[in-house]
Protein backbone atom coordinates (compact mmCIF):
# COMPACT_ATOMS: atom_id res chain seq x y z
CA UNK A 1 0.00 0.00 0.00
CA UNK A 2 0.81 3.34 -0.79
CA UNK A 3 0.63 6.19 2.26
CA UNK A 4 -0.35 9.45 1.84
CA UNK A 5 0.30 12.61 4.05
CA UNK A 6 -3.60 13.50 4.27
CA UNK A 7 -3.45 10.08 7.23
CA UNK A 8 -0.23 9.63 7.86
CA UNK A 9 2.44 11.67 9.30
CA UNK A 10 5.59 11.16 7.45
CA UNK A 11 9.07 11.99 7.66
CA UNK A 12 11.35 11.19 5.17
CA UNK A 13 15.24 11.50 5.48
CA UNK A 14 16.97 12.08 3.07
CA UNK A 15 14.79 10.98 0.29
CA UNK A 16 15.94 7.26 0.77
CA UNK A 17 14.17 6.11 4.25
CA UNK A 18 10.87 7.14 5.89
CA UNK A 19 9.27 6.68 9.42
CA UNK A 20 5.25 7.55 9.22
CA UNK A 21 2.45 7.37 12.14
CA UNK A 22 -0.98 7.20 11.24
CA UNK A 23 -2.70 10.66 12.39
CA UNK A 24 -5.82 11.95 13.60
CA UNK A 25 -5.75 15.59 13.61
CA UNK A 26 -3.06 18.44 12.85
CA UNK A 27 -3.21 20.27 16.08
CA UNK A 28 -0.70 23.03 15.12
CA UNK A 29 1.08 24.01 12.18
CA UNK A 30 2.53 26.85 12.05
CA UNK A 31 5.95 28.97 10.61
CA UNK A 32 8.09 30.78 12.75
CA UNK A 33 11.16 33.32 11.79
CA UNK A 34 13.39 29.86 12.16
CA UNK A 35 10.94 27.17 10.76
CA UNK A 36 7.69 25.61 10.32
CA UNK A 37 6.69 24.20 13.66
CA UNK A 38 3.47 21.33 13.53
CA UNK A 39 2.19 19.05 16.38
CA UNK A 40 -0.51 16.52 15.78
CA UNK A 41 -2.39 13.98 17.06
CA UNK A 42 -1.17 10.33 16.60
CA UNK A 43 -3.16 7.16 17.03
CA UNK A 44 -0.18 5.52 18.16
CA UNK A 45 2.11 7.58 19.98
CA UNK A 46 0.42 10.08 21.49
CA UNK A 47 0.78 13.59 20.32
CA UNK A 48 4.40 14.52 17.79
CA UNK A 49 6.06 17.93 17.40
CA UNK A 50 7.68 18.02 13.75
CA UNK A 51 10.20 20.92 13.12
CA UNK A 52 10.58 20.92 9.59
CA UNK A 53 9.22 18.32 8.94
CA UNK A 54 11.40 15.97 11.40
CA UNK A 55 10.32 14.27 14.30
CA UNK A 56 11.17 15.69 17.32
CA UNK A 57 9.36 14.00 19.72
CA UNK A 58 6.43 12.07 20.39
CA UNK A 59 4.57 11.60 23.80
CA UNK A 60 5.19 7.67 23.68
CA UNK A 61 8.67 8.17 22.79
CA UNK A 62 10.13 11.71 24.16
CA UNK A 63 11.03 10.44 27.93
CA UNK A 64 13.63 8.04 26.47
CA UNK A 65 15.46 11.26 24.78
CA UNK A 66 15.30 13.34 27.72
CA UNK A 67 16.24 11.39 30.17
CA UNK A 68 19.19 9.65 28.53
CA UNK A 69 19.93 13.16 27.76
CA UNK A 70 19.80 14.36 31.16
CA UNK A 71 20.43 11.50 33.94
CA UNK A 72 23.70 10.37 32.86
CA UNK A 73 25.25 13.27 33.56
CA UNK A 74 22.77 14.19 36.55
CA UNK A 75 24.34 11.08 38.08
CA UNK A 76 27.90 11.77 36.95
CA UNK A 77 28.45 15.44 38.35
CA UNK A 78 29.22 16.00 42.31
CA UNK A 79 27.06 18.80 42.70
CA UNK A 80 25.16 20.07 39.52
CA UNK A 81 23.61 23.46 40.77
CA UNK A 82 23.29 26.03 37.16
CA UNK A 83 22.19 24.14 34.21
CA UNK A 84 21.72 25.37 30.94
CA UNK A 85 19.94 24.08 28.43
CA UNK A 86 20.60 25.18 24.58
CA UNK A 87 17.36 24.25 21.99
CA UNK A 88 15.25 22.05 23.96
CA UNK A 89 12.35 24.17 23.37
CA UNK A 90 9.62 21.29 23.66
CA UNK A 91 10.93 21.62 27.91
CA UNK A 92 11.02 18.00 28.00
CA UNK A 93 15.15 18.06 29.01
CA UNK A 94 13.85 20.81 31.53
CA UNK A 95 11.65 18.69 33.67
CA UNK A 96 14.09 15.98 33.99
CA UNK A 97 16.07 18.51 35.47
CA UNK A 98 13.74 20.44 38.02
CA UNK A 99 13.61 16.10 39.57
CA UNK A 100 16.53 17.62 41.01
CA UNK A 101 16.30 19.58 44.21
CA UNK A 102 19.96 20.26 44.37
CA UNK A 103 19.32 22.36 41.15
CA UNK A 104 19.64 26.03 42.05
CA UNK A 105 18.76 27.35 38.19
CA UNK A 106 18.19 26.17 35.09
CA UNK A 107 18.48 28.69 32.22
CA UNK A 108 16.72 27.39 28.75
CA UNK A 109 18.08 28.91 25.60
CA UNK A 110 15.85 28.36 22.90
CA UNK A 111 15.84 30.70 19.74
CA UNK A 112 12.48 30.28 18.46
CA UNK A 113 9.81 31.22 20.91
CA UNK A 114 6.61 29.80 19.00
CA UNK A 115 8.62 26.46 20.07
CA UNK A 116 8.21 26.92 23.51
CA UNK A 117 4.41 28.44 23.07
CA UNK A 118 3.39 25.43 21.25
CA UNK A 119 4.85 23.08 23.58
CA UNK A 120 3.13 24.52 26.66
CA UNK A 121 -0.50 24.29 25.23
CA UNK A 122 -0.50 20.90 23.44
CA UNK A 123 2.46 19.33 25.35
CA UNK A 124 1.60 20.70 28.70
CA UNK A 125 3.18 17.39 30.50
CA UNK A 126 6.02 17.34 28.72
CA UNK A 127 7.10 21.39 28.94
CA UNK A 128 5.47 21.38 33.02
CA UNK A 129 9.29 21.79 34.28
CA UNK A 130 9.18 25.63 32.42
CA UNK A 131 7.13 26.75 35.33
CA UNK A 132 9.50 25.53 38.15
CA UNK A 133 10.30 28.86 39.84
CA UNK A 134 14.29 27.67 39.41
CA UNK A 135 13.87 27.83 35.62
CA UNK A 136 14.52 30.88 33.13
CA UNK A 137 13.39 30.55 29.86
CA UNK A 138 15.13 32.92 27.27
CA UNK A 139 14.85 33.43 23.74
CA UNK A 140 18.16 33.97 22.18
CA UNK A 141 20.52 32.33 19.74
CA UNK A 142 22.23 29.87 21.26
CA UNK A 143 25.70 30.23 20.54
CA UNK A 144 26.01 34.24 21.25
CA UNK A 145 24.73 33.24 24.73
CA UNK A 146 27.10 30.61 25.65
CA UNK A 147 29.73 32.71 24.20
CA UNK A 148 28.98 35.68 26.61
CA UNK A 149 28.47 33.53 29.93
CA UNK A 150 31.84 31.99 30.42
CA UNK A 151 32.38 30.10 33.87
CA UNK A 152 29.08 30.07 34.80
CA UNK A 153 27.44 26.34 34.66
CA UNK A 154 27.79 22.91 35.94
CA UNK A 155 26.02 21.04 33.10
CA UNK A 156 25.43 22.38 29.77
CA UNK A 157 22.99 20.17 27.84
CA UNK A 158 22.63 21.15 23.87
CA UNK A 159 19.30 19.92 22.76
CA UNK A 160 19.72 20.74 19.37
CA UNK A 161 17.88 19.90 15.98
CA UNK A 162 19.90 18.33 13.10
CA UNK A 163 22.63 20.23 11.71
CA UNK A 164 20.88 22.11 9.04
CA UNK A 165 18.54 25.49 9.83
CA UNK A 166 18.78 27.28 12.66
CA UNK A 167 20.80 24.10 14.53
CA UNK A 168 23.58 24.42 12.22
CA UNK A 169 25.96 26.73 14.53
CA UNK A 170 25.68 24.56 17.01
CA UNK A 171 27.41 21.60 15.63
CA UNK A 172 30.75 23.97 14.47
CA UNK A 173 34.09 23.95 16.87
CA UNK A 174 33.87 27.30 17.34
CA UNK A 175 30.45 26.95 19.43
CA UNK A 176 32.09 23.50 21.37
CA UNK A 177 34.78 25.87 22.28
CA UNK A 178 32.23 28.27 23.98
CA UNK A 179 30.49 25.62 25.75
CA UNK A 180 33.44 24.22 27.58
CA UNK A 181 34.80 27.62 27.94
CA UNK A 182 30.92 28.54 29.45
CA UNK A 183 31.33 25.11 32.02
CA UNK A 184 32.24 25.97 36.05
CA UNK A 185 35.19 23.89 37.16
CA UNK A 186 34.38 20.42 37.03
CA UNK A 187 31.24 20.74 34.92
CA UNK A 188 30.11 18.66 31.95
CA UNK A 189 28.78 19.06 28.55
CA UNK A 190 26.06 16.73 26.74
CA UNK A 191 25.32 16.95 23.01
CA UNK A 192 23.11 15.55 21.02
CA UNK A 193 25.22 13.91 18.47
CA UNK A 194 22.41 12.28 15.88
CA UNK A 195 22.51 8.57 14.68
CA UNK A 196 25.11 6.28 14.65
CA UNK A 197 23.79 4.64 11.84
CA UNK A 198 21.74 6.59 9.60
CA UNK A 199 24.12 9.74 10.06
CA UNK A 200 27.39 7.99 10.80
CA UNK A 201 29.45 10.83 9.23
CA UNK A 202 27.63 13.73 11.76
CA UNK A 203 27.88 11.50 14.46
CA UNK A 204 31.67 10.80 14.01
CA UNK A 205 32.44 14.15 12.81
CA UNK A 206 30.59 16.16 16.09
CA UNK A 207 32.73 13.56 18.29
CA UNK A 208 35.69 14.30 16.35
CA UNK A 209 35.36 17.84 16.88
CA UNK A 210 34.19 17.82 20.53
CA UNK A 211 37.93 15.46 21.29
CA UNK A 212 39.40 18.10 19.27
CA UNK A 213 37.99 20.49 22.27
CA UNK A 214 37.84 18.84 25.48
CA UNK A 215 40.34 15.83 24.61
CA UNK A 216 40.35 12.48 23.31
CA UNK A 217 40.22 10.89 26.69
CA UNK A 218 37.44 13.13 28.07
CA UNK A 219 34.77 12.43 24.99
CA UNK A 220 32.48 9.50 26.57
CA UNK A 221 29.41 8.67 23.03
CA UNK A 222 26.56 7.32 24.35
CA UNK A 223 23.64 5.38 23.04
CA UNK A 224 19.93 4.54 23.61
CA UNK A 225 17.13 3.78 21.29
CA UNK A 226 14.13 6.65 20.21
CA UNK A 227 11.59 5.00 18.25
CA UNK A 228 10.85 7.81 16.40
CA UNK A 229 14.33 8.96 15.27
CA UNK A 230 15.41 7.81 11.93
CA UNK A 231 17.41 4.28 12.41
CA UNK A 232 16.32 4.12 15.79
CA UNK A 233 19.46 4.01 17.58
CA UNK A 234 20.35 7.57 18.75
CA UNK A 235 23.75 8.92 20.25
CA UNK A 236 24.53 11.42 23.29
CA UNK A 237 28.32 12.39 23.80
CA UNK A 238 29.33 13.66 27.47
CA UNK A 239 32.25 15.48 27.68
CA UNK A 240 33.89 16.97 31.12
CA UNK A 241 37.28 17.66 32.17
CA UNK A 242 36.80 15.94 35.62
CA UNK A 243 33.78 13.72 35.35
CA UNK A 244 34.12 10.25 34.23
CA UNK A 245 30.51 8.65 33.69
CA UNK A 246 31.89 5.22 32.64
CA UNK A 247 34.41 4.80 35.63
CA UNK A 248 32.45 6.92 38.26
CA UNK A 249 31.82 7.51 40.78
CA UNK A 250 28.21 8.26 39.98
CA UNK A 251 25.43 9.12 42.32
CA UNK A 252 22.43 6.99 42.79
CA UNK A 253 18.65 7.44 41.94
CA UNK A 254 16.60 8.54 44.78
CA UNK A 255 13.54 6.22 45.39
CA UNK A 256 11.28 9.59 44.42
CA UNK A 257 12.61 9.92 41.41
CA UNK A 258 13.46 6.73 40.45
CA UNK A 259 9.56 6.07 40.44
CA UNK A 260 9.16 9.18 37.52
CA UNK A 261 11.29 7.60 35.34
CA UNK A 262 10.27 5.50 32.43
CA UNK A 263 13.35 4.41 30.67
CA UNK A 264 16.31 5.29 32.54
CA UNK A 265 17.81 3.15 35.47
CA UNK A 266 21.75 2.94 37.11
CA UNK A 267 21.83 -0.35 34.89
CA UNK A 268 20.63 1.25 31.34
CA UNK A 269 22.88 4.16 32.20
CA UNK A 270 26.36 1.31 32.50
CA UNK A 271 24.81 -0.14 30.03
CA UNK A 272 24.31 3.16 27.16
CA UNK A 273 28.07 3.43 26.90
CA UNK A 274 28.84 0.66 25.05
CA UNK A 275 29.54 1.23 21.51
CA UNK A 276 28.40 -1.25 19.01
CA UNK A 277 31.52 -2.74 16.69
CA UNK A 278 31.43 -0.61 14.01
CA UNK A 279 30.96 2.20 16.12
CA UNK A 280 33.62 1.30 17.76
CA UNK A 281 35.95 0.53 14.80
CA UNK A 282 34.90 4.54 13.24
CA UNK A 283 36.10 6.23 16.44
CA UNK A 284 39.43 4.48 16.73
CA UNK A 285 40.36 5.29 13.07
CA UNK A 286 39.76 9.04 13.84
CA UNK B 1 5.08 14.18 0.79
CA UNK B 2 3.19 10.83 0.14
CA UNK B 3 4.90 7.51 -0.54
CA UNK B 4 3.76 5.44 -2.93
CA UNK B 5 5.07 1.79 -3.14
CA UNK B 6 5.86 1.92 -6.81
CA UNK B 7 9.24 3.85 -5.42
CA UNK B 8 8.86 3.20 -1.80
CA UNK B 9 9.49 -0.44 0.19
CA UNK B 10 6.84 0.06 2.96
CA UNK B 11 6.06 -1.89 5.77
CA UNK B 12 2.91 -0.69 7.72
CA UNK B 13 2.36 -2.07 11.37
CA UNK B 14 -0.72 -2.46 12.35
CA UNK B 15 -2.10 0.09 10.41
CA UNK B 16 -0.50 2.76 12.81
CA UNK B 17 3.30 3.20 11.94
CA UNK B 18 5.00 2.50 8.86
CA UNK B 19 8.40 2.26 7.89
CA UNK B 20 9.98 2.61 4.36
CA UNK B 21 13.22 2.61 2.14
CA UNK B 22 13.15 3.35 -1.24
CA UNK B 23 13.95 1.02 -3.65
CA UNK B 24 15.81 0.38 -7.08
CA UNK B 25 14.48 -2.79 -8.15
CA UNK B 26 12.10 -5.70 -7.07
CA UNK B 27 14.64 -8.70 -7.41
CA UNK B 28 12.34 -11.71 -5.96
CA UNK B 29 8.94 -11.94 -5.58
CA UNK B 30 6.74 -14.97 -5.50
CA UNK B 31 4.09 -16.86 -3.52
CA UNK B 32 5.13 -20.18 -1.41
CA UNK B 33 2.90 -22.62 0.21
CA UNK B 34 3.06 -20.37 3.57
CA UNK B 35 3.92 -16.70 2.59
CA UNK B 36 4.93 -13.81 -0.01
CA UNK B 37 8.66 -13.77 -0.40
CA UNK B 38 10.24 -10.58 -1.96
CA UNK B 39 13.79 -9.58 -2.28
CA UNK B 40 14.24 -6.04 -3.18
CA UNK B 41 17.44 -3.80 -3.61
CA UNK B 42 17.16 -0.82 -1.96
CA UNK B 43 19.05 2.82 -2.27
CA UNK B 44 20.35 2.91 1.00
CA UNK B 45 20.45 -0.18 3.12
CA UNK B 46 21.82 -3.18 0.52
CA UNK B 47 19.18 -6.11 -0.21
CA UNK B 48 15.75 -6.44 1.82
CA UNK B 49 13.96 -9.63 2.85
CA UNK B 50 10.33 -8.88 3.11
CA UNK B 51 8.00 -11.87 3.95
CA UNK B 52 4.32 -11.13 4.23
CA UNK B 53 4.87 -7.63 3.59
CA UNK B 54 7.44 -7.24 6.83
CA UNK B 55 10.88 -6.27 7.03
CA UNK B 56 13.22 -9.45 7.89
CA UNK B 57 16.14 -7.98 6.92
CA UNK B 58 18.03 -5.22 5.21
CA UNK B 59 21.91 -6.25 3.95
CA UNK B 60 22.82 -3.47 6.07
CA UNK B 61 21.78 -4.32 9.71
CA UNK B 62 21.13 -7.79 9.23
CA UNK B 63 24.24 -8.69 11.39
CA UNK B 64 22.87 -6.56 14.33
CA UNK B 65 20.40 -9.04 14.19
CA UNK B 66 22.28 -12.14 13.90
CA UNK B 67 25.03 -11.95 15.80
CA UNK B 68 22.63 -10.93 18.60
CA UNK B 69 20.69 -13.92 18.46
CA UNK B 70 23.40 -16.25 18.02
CA UNK B 71 26.83 -14.84 20.06
CA UNK B 72 25.41 -14.04 23.86
CA UNK B 73 24.74 -17.86 23.93
CA UNK B 74 27.56 -19.05 22.39
CA UNK B 75 29.61 -16.88 24.67
CA UNK B 76 27.43 -18.40 27.98
CA UNK B 77 27.85 -21.97 26.76
CA UNK B 78 30.85 -24.10 27.55
CA UNK B 79 31.04 -26.51 25.15
CA UNK B 80 28.14 -25.93 22.51
CA UNK B 81 28.33 -29.16 19.93
CA UNK B 82 25.39 -29.06 18.35
CA UNK B 83 23.14 -26.13 17.54
CA UNK B 84 19.59 -26.29 15.88
CA UNK B 85 18.23 -23.20 14.18
CA UNK B 86 14.13 -23.12 13.81
CA UNK B 87 13.48 -20.80 10.83
CA UNK B 88 16.69 -18.69 9.78
CA UNK B 89 15.75 -19.58 6.40
CA UNK B 90 17.98 -16.61 5.32
CA UNK B 91 20.62 -18.57 6.63
CA UNK B 92 22.39 -15.10 8.75
CA UNK B 93 22.10 -16.96 12.28
CA UNK B 94 24.07 -20.16 10.63
CA UNK B 95 26.70 -17.93 9.30
CA UNK B 96 27.30 -16.82 12.82
CA UNK B 97 27.79 -20.32 14.19
CA UNK B 98 29.29 -21.78 11.79
CA UNK B 99 32.21 -18.93 13.07
CA UNK B 100 33.20 -21.27 15.83
CA UNK B 101 35.51 -24.30 15.06
CA UNK B 102 34.12 -26.11 18.21
CA UNK B 103 30.78 -26.23 16.87
CA UNK B 104 30.36 -29.94 15.09
CA UNK B 105 26.69 -30.14 13.86
CA UNK B 106 24.24 -27.06 12.80
CA UNK B 107 20.49 -27.85 11.89
CA UNK B 108 18.63 -25.65 9.78
CA UNK B 109 14.67 -26.56 10.57
CA UNK B 110 12.80 -23.63 7.87
CA UNK B 111 9.37 -24.55 7.19
CA UNK B 112 9.88 -22.66 3.70
CA UNK B 113 12.34 -23.95 0.87
CA UNK B 114 11.88 -20.62 -0.83
CA UNK B 115 13.08 -18.75 1.21
CA UNK B 116 16.07 -20.56 1.64
CA UNK B 117 16.77 -20.71 -2.32
CA UNK B 118 16.13 -17.04 -2.99
CA UNK B 119 18.35 -16.12 -0.13
CA UNK B 120 20.91 -18.29 -1.34
CA UNK B 121 20.65 -16.61 -4.53
CA UNK B 122 20.06 -12.87 -3.86
CA UNK B 123 21.15 -12.91 -0.36
CA UNK B 124 24.76 -15.18 -0.94
CA UNK B 125 27.12 -13.54 1.95
CA UNK B 126 23.99 -13.21 4.85
CA UNK B 127 23.05 -17.36 3.46
CA UNK B 128 27.13 -18.11 3.44
CA UNK B 129 27.44 -20.54 6.22
CA UNK B 130 24.54 -22.65 4.88
CA UNK B 131 27.31 -24.55 2.00
CA UNK B 132 29.56 -25.56 5.49
CA UNK B 133 29.85 -29.05 5.81
CA UNK B 134 28.44 -29.03 9.07
CA UNK B 135 24.54 -27.78 8.50
CA UNK B 136 22.30 -29.78 7.23
CA UNK B 137 19.39 -27.88 6.10
CA UNK B 138 15.56 -29.85 6.56
CA UNK B 139 12.78 -28.19 4.90
CA UNK B 140 10.07 -28.96 8.18
CA UNK B 141 7.65 -27.73 10.49
CA UNK B 142 10.06 -26.65 13.44
CA UNK B 143 7.73 -27.34 16.10
CA UNK B 144 7.17 -30.79 15.08
CA UNK B 145 11.06 -31.30 14.32
CA UNK B 146 11.77 -30.27 17.56
CA UNK B 147 8.92 -32.38 19.33
CA UNK B 148 10.76 -35.42 17.56
CA UNK B 149 14.65 -34.68 18.95
CA UNK B 150 14.32 -34.50 22.64
CA UNK B 151 17.65 -34.18 24.80
CA UNK B 152 19.79 -33.76 21.04
CA UNK B 153 20.93 -30.08 21.15
CA UNK B 154 23.61 -27.66 23.45
CA UNK B 155 21.63 -24.53 21.75
CA UNK B 156 18.54 -24.00 19.99
CA UNK B 157 17.93 -20.69 18.37
CA UNK B 158 14.24 -20.06 17.52
CA UNK B 159 14.48 -17.12 14.77
CA UNK B 160 11.00 -16.90 13.81
CA UNK B 161 8.95 -14.46 12.00
CA UNK B 162 6.08 -12.85 14.00
CA UNK B 163 3.46 -14.82 15.98
CA UNK B 164 1.19 -14.33 12.68
CA UNK B 165 1.29 -17.43 9.59
CA UNK B 166 3.88 -19.87 9.72
CA UNK B 167 5.15 -19.16 13.43
CA UNK B 168 2.20 -19.05 15.21
CA UNK B 169 3.17 -21.75 16.65
CA UNK B 170 6.52 -21.03 17.62
CA UNK B 171 5.22 -18.80 20.18
CA UNK B 172 2.80 -21.32 22.14
CA UNK B 173 3.52 -22.67 25.43
CA UNK B 174 3.72 -26.72 24.09
CA UNK B 175 6.39 -25.56 21.16
CA UNK B 176 8.49 -24.27 24.65
CA UNK B 177 7.78 -27.18 26.54
CA UNK B 178 9.44 -29.21 23.52
CA UNK B 179 12.25 -26.95 22.99
CA UNK B 180 13.42 -27.38 26.77
CA UNK B 181 12.87 -30.78 26.28
CA UNK B 182 15.36 -30.94 23.17
CA UNK B 183 17.92 -29.45 25.12
CA UNK B 184 21.12 -31.55 26.30
CA UNK B 185 21.99 -31.14 29.54
CA UNK B 186 23.11 -27.72 30.39
CA UNK B 187 22.01 -25.75 27.02
CA UNK B 188 20.40 -23.10 25.95
CA UNK B 189 18.02 -21.72 23.72
CA UNK B 190 17.75 -18.11 22.53
CA UNK B 191 14.07 -16.90 21.20
CA UNK B 192 13.36 -13.63 18.78
CA UNK B 193 10.50 -12.58 21.51
CA UNK B 194 9.68 -8.99 19.20
CA UNK B 195 9.49 -5.77 20.39
CA UNK B 196 9.29 -4.21 24.07
CA UNK B 197 8.28 -1.06 22.44
CA UNK B 198 6.07 -1.52 19.88
CA UNK B 199 4.46 -5.24 20.82
CA UNK B 200 4.93 -4.94 24.06
CA UNK B 201 1.80 -7.17 24.87
CA UNK B 202 3.40 -9.90 22.29
CA UNK B 203 7.22 -9.79 24.04
CA UNK B 204 5.45 -9.68 27.53
CA UNK B 205 3.11 -12.87 27.18
CA UNK B 206 6.33 -14.89 25.39
CA UNK B 207 8.50 -13.74 28.76
CA UNK B 208 6.25 -15.06 30.58
CA UNK B 209 5.33 -18.39 28.68
CA UNK B 210 8.81 -18.96 29.15
CA UNK B 211 9.25 -18.23 32.50
CA UNK B 212 6.57 -20.55 33.47
CA UNK B 213 8.52 -23.33 30.88
CA UNK B 214 11.96 -22.91 32.51
CA UNK B 215 11.51 -21.34 35.52
CA UNK B 216 11.83 -16.96 36.47
CA UNK B 217 14.93 -17.07 37.51
CA UNK B 218 16.39 -19.09 34.19
CA UNK B 219 14.98 -16.99 31.88
CA UNK B 220 16.92 -13.51 30.09
CA UNK B 221 15.73 -10.91 28.59
CA UNK B 222 18.35 -8.96 25.91
CA UNK B 223 17.81 -6.05 23.81
CA UNK B 224 19.72 -4.32 20.55
CA UNK B 225 18.36 -2.01 18.51
CA UNK B 226 17.39 -3.16 14.73
CA UNK B 227 16.68 -0.28 12.36
CA UNK B 228 14.49 -2.07 9.89
CA UNK B 229 12.09 -3.30 12.54
CA UNK B 230 8.97 -1.90 13.87
CA UNK B 231 10.14 0.59 17.00
CA UNK B 232 13.85 -0.18 16.27
CA UNK B 233 13.83 -1.50 19.86
CA UNK B 234 14.20 -5.47 19.95
CA UNK B 235 14.56 -8.20 21.83
CA UNK B 236 15.89 -11.70 22.64
CA UNK B 237 14.89 -13.75 25.71
CA UNK B 238 17.65 -16.43 26.21
CA UNK B 239 16.41 -19.38 28.76
CA UNK B 240 19.13 -22.22 30.60
CA UNK B 241 18.83 -24.30 33.27
CA UNK B 242 22.26 -23.98 33.90
CA UNK B 243 24.08 -21.22 31.92
CA UNK B 244 23.63 -18.20 33.54
CA UNK B 245 24.61 -14.99 30.67
CA UNK B 246 24.65 -12.05 33.24
CA UNK B 247 26.78 -13.74 36.15
CA UNK B 248 28.71 -16.35 33.54
CA UNK B 249 31.64 -17.37 32.59
CA UNK B 250 31.31 -16.18 30.00
CA UNK B 251 34.06 -17.06 27.35
CA UNK B 252 36.02 -14.30 25.56
CA UNK B 253 35.58 -13.84 21.68
CA UNK B 254 38.69 -15.27 19.61
CA UNK B 255 40.73 -12.32 18.22
CA UNK B 256 39.54 -13.83 14.66
CA UNK B 257 35.82 -13.59 15.10
CA UNK B 258 35.94 -10.33 16.76
CA UNK B 259 37.34 -9.04 13.57
CA UNK B 260 33.79 -10.77 12.15
CA UNK B 261 31.83 -8.98 13.91
CA UNK B 262 29.75 -5.88 13.05
CA UNK B 263 28.09 -5.14 15.90
CA UNK B 264 28.37 -7.70 19.24
CA UNK B 265 31.29 -6.95 21.84
CA UNK B 266 32.27 -7.99 25.10
CA UNK B 267 30.79 -4.75 26.33
CA UNK B 268 27.65 -5.07 24.00
CA UNK B 269 26.68 -8.66 25.65
CA UNK B 270 26.98 -6.71 29.28
CA UNK B 271 25.08 -4.29 28.25
CA UNK B 272 22.40 -5.98 26.31
CA UNK B 273 20.66 -7.97 29.08
CA UNK B 274 19.96 -4.04 30.81
CA UNK B 275 16.20 -3.53 30.57
CA UNK B 276 14.69 0.21 29.92
CA UNK B 277 13.03 0.88 33.20
CA UNK B 278 9.66 0.54 31.50
CA UNK B 279 10.24 -2.97 30.90
CA UNK B 280 11.43 -3.86 33.56
CA UNK B 281 8.70 -2.62 35.54
CA UNK B 282 5.96 -4.87 33.09
CA UNK B 283 8.06 -7.94 33.98
CA UNK B 284 8.61 -7.60 37.45
CA UNK B 285 4.39 -7.17 37.42
CA UNK B 286 3.90 -10.68 35.67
Amino acid sequence: MSLNDKEWLIEVFENRSAFALRYRTKLFDEVSQFQNVQIFQTEFMGRALILDGCYMLTERDAAIYHEMLVHPAMSALPAPSHVLVIGGGDGGAVTQIVKYPKVRSVTLCEIDRMVVDACREFLPQIAAGLDDPRVQVLFEDGAAFVKAHAGEFDLILVDSTDPVGPAKTLFETSFYQSVKAALRDGGAAVFQTESPVFMSEVFLEAVGKLAGVFGDSRVYPYFATVPCYPGGLWSFTLCSDQVDPIKGPCSELSPALEQTLEYYTEEIRRAAFAAPAFVRRALSRQ
